[in-house]
């Protein structure tokens, strides 16, 4: 018997996740399938592989990438860290709680280097197509390899997707945003905070790119930021040149107005209004359709998908945890697929569990009970598989920890530290208050 | 015997130069295929239809606008001139010759209302991919219809790819872009020219976008342009906050450093560097690889793709003629459709023939030649069917006027006004000069 054929779409941290699963099996003396990880970027990392390029890349695709230049983690590190592989480890000492970009991407390397799986991935590849075949019960992926401007074909036993979803804008038009004399740009193509400088800036959002985003720019010396929810305002104790406003109703020139009547005159505008499940390489048959939420629709387990079972869906959910719930779905996902955990044949008991996680996920709407969810979800995977289990509970309690600083204060929530759930080492305290903290590379942060 | 169903990808100026071919004959009383026509965009128009959008659009496809809100055209209107139908037919009298976008746009607008086609048209319909079947020597071509979000196949017996080569750019890095500490742009994702009022603008390029958006910048009140070249500067006399330099090197921090050791400090870097030709929907055996040259790559007449004559391409040439030329090459590949046209069967003609376009072309380097060959090439489909021939060596003599003026004065060249060859008909000095005309709406441009 040939060996079944496994094709990942993506290398970031849902796919790295996927491949160090089926390494670490195999490094236990297991027999693995063949994978094959396509990645549309010239490298790993998915959205932690940041790029100066907004748009269109030097490939003509679409950039993934949503990050800045001077993102820090908005969630501390201590809820993601990878249960096989400490920051301890991957550094040699224990690191601050909340590291910029360059520090976690890092950290994400070091695991698979460890792992030795990046001969697996095909760089500059991305997916134009796939289809299952129901006589033959595989998929054909249609794939182009731009190092060779060439498209091909393969067959695969299953398809695991772990594309990302939030790197395909959400961007909503308001009357005068083909008039506005600015930029108008979504948080996708926000990339640093200092173009905006000196200036009036308008963030539409509520959320975390809103509160974020904004946040880099007051840091980097913006004149003013003024935040438009439609629902609730977020409600920190912001500086004193930052404003939250009702929706925003229209623009007119340089003018924005808002629902309460107010106006502002703005530089830049940007929308931090989300992003969408995206995959223009899925036919409807094989398309995952969900909200962004915890609970996302047609996902068995929240990983295999339920009108096709031989397809799976990594890190599709709403995130409070990030690594290691990718973590715990890629084991889960290599178990089903090497026959170790059974998905249930009948496609109405695959559909009741999904039910059951959305209406569990419907009974509150508590925050901490939200975490609680996701935390139970990544323990109920964990659970099943030969991952190496740690205290969730302690991750969610550095969860609620961490909103209650936020709420204290919401440019200083980053200056505080927690203990590893992993090794049960404290985290110091940052060398420098996150706002003084201008430069943020990765030799800077790490002089603890 | 049923119709022949056949597929147009775009309907920007080539595809509804196509469908506007087709709807020609049935006119006549001629028995026409079934044309479907699709549109990844919510509106007919392509590069013509504007949109304040960049990078993903609201279906998350990559936006094909490539306009900016103050773009005139940058050559005479004369040369670009349908020959079956007029300006002075569309707007009643006849215009000046450097109308801006909203007035170009209205234009071509009004030739396809008036051949009723729009009800060919599928909308927010991006092709995923298109496959030619040697069996039923058809093509099987993919369609994600947004508006359903779904996705189908339909069968075709021919396609005509006329999805334009503007909108994917061709982005350079340069070491530093990554830390600059401002807004990178590629000239497809620049806008609106009083962001950059105040500003010290560096633009990379010395063709058409670097010209005319530098020019914009100017014109809306930037600090200073600074334009770099690789090979030859444009060398046009230039305002005296505008300056030339040889290539770009480096940036560190906001300073960029040049070829001649010259520096400048900078707030904004716009990238006019060129397109690619881009098909993420065509394999190998039907995707046309070319340079943006007059006489384009394995293309029989300029549209036949030497390859699969069954796959056409419309407007994949670089371009001094733009929408006469493309009705000469729709009003020709429709004639090739419906066998009034014979293809030779066997490739090593269609080849002979692109070689010979190609030798012709490389003969001389001058400008003038380089018009006068792309004339010749327009007189010579239109002479091989029924579209309205007309004076290509008056268009010719528009170019090169255009020309001699633009070498008198860069700011003033649009001022002037040429003759129609269609109408003969002098068309009027513009009534304000293109630097003062900030409000460039139609009802403005019009009031002539």
């Amino acid at each position: 018997m040939t060996k079944k054929r496994i094709a990942i779409i993506g290398a970031g941290p849902s796919g790295l996740a996927q491949m160090r699963a089926f390494q670490s099996a195999a490094n236990k003396g297991e027999e693995i399938p063949e994978i094959v990880c396509f990645e549309k970027q010239d490298n790993w990392g998915g959205l932690w592989n940041y790029t100066w390029r907004t748009g269109l890349d030097e490939n003509g695709e679409p950039v993934h990438c949503s990050m800045y230049r001077y993102l820090w983690s908005n969630g501390p590190k201590e809820g993601l860290e990878f249960a096989d592989y400490s920051f301890e480890e991957h550094f040699g000492k224990q690191i601050a709680s909340y590291p910029p970009r360059a520090v976690l991407f890092d950290y994400i390397k070091g695991r698979v280097e460890k792992a030795d799986v990046r001969k697996w991935i095909r760089f500059n590849s991305p997916i134009r197509w796939v289809e299952y075949n129901e006589d033959a019960g595989n998929f054909t992926v249609t794939v182009h390899d731009h190092a060779k401007d060439s498209t091909y074909k393969e067959d695969f036993d299953h398809v695991i997707c772990a594309s990302g979803h939030f790197s395909t804008p959400n961007v909503p038009f308001y009357p005068g945003f083909d008039s506005f004399n600015g930029r108008v740009l979504h948080a996708h193509d926000f990339r640093d905070a200092r173009e905006f400088k000196g200036k009036d800036i308008l963030i539409l959002g509520a959320s975390y790119s809103a509160e974020d985003i904004g946040s880099q720019c007051w840091k980097y010396g913006a004149k003013s930021i003024t935040t438009s929810y439609r629902s609730a305002p977020m409600g920190f104790n912001w500086p004193d040149n930052w404003d939250e406003v009702p929706a925003l109703e229209a623009v007119k020139g340089n003018t924005a107005f808002f629902a309460d009547g107010t106006q502002k005159e703005v530089d830049a505008i940007i929308l931090c209004t989300g992003y969408k499940h995206f995959f223009s390489f899925l036919p409807d048959d094989l398309r995952l359709k969900t909200a962004n939420r915890l609970a996302a629709a047609d996902l068995y387990k929240g990983v295999v998908f339920a009108h096709n079972p031989k397809m799976f869906y990594l890190g599709m959910q709403d995130q409070w945890f990030t690594f290691n719930m990718f973590d715990a779905q890629a084991w889960w996902v290599r178990d089903a697929i090497m026959g170790k955990i059974e998905i249930p044949s009948d496609k109405a008991t695959l559909l009741a569990d999904v039910k059951e996680r959305e209406e569990r996920e419907e009974a509150s709407d508590d925050v901490k009970y939200a975490i609680k969810y996701q935390g139970d979800y990544v323990l109920e995977l964990i659970e099943e598989t030969d991952y190496p289990t740690f205290d969730v509970a302690g991750a969610c309690q550095a969860f609620y920890e961490w909103k209650g600083h936020k709420a204290e204060d919401i440019m200083a929530f980053r200056n505080h530290s927690y203990k590893s759930v992993i090794t049960g080492t404290m985290a110091p305290i940052h060398h420098t208050p996150w706002k003084d903290a201008l430069d943020d590379s990765l030799e800077v942060y790490l002089q603890n």
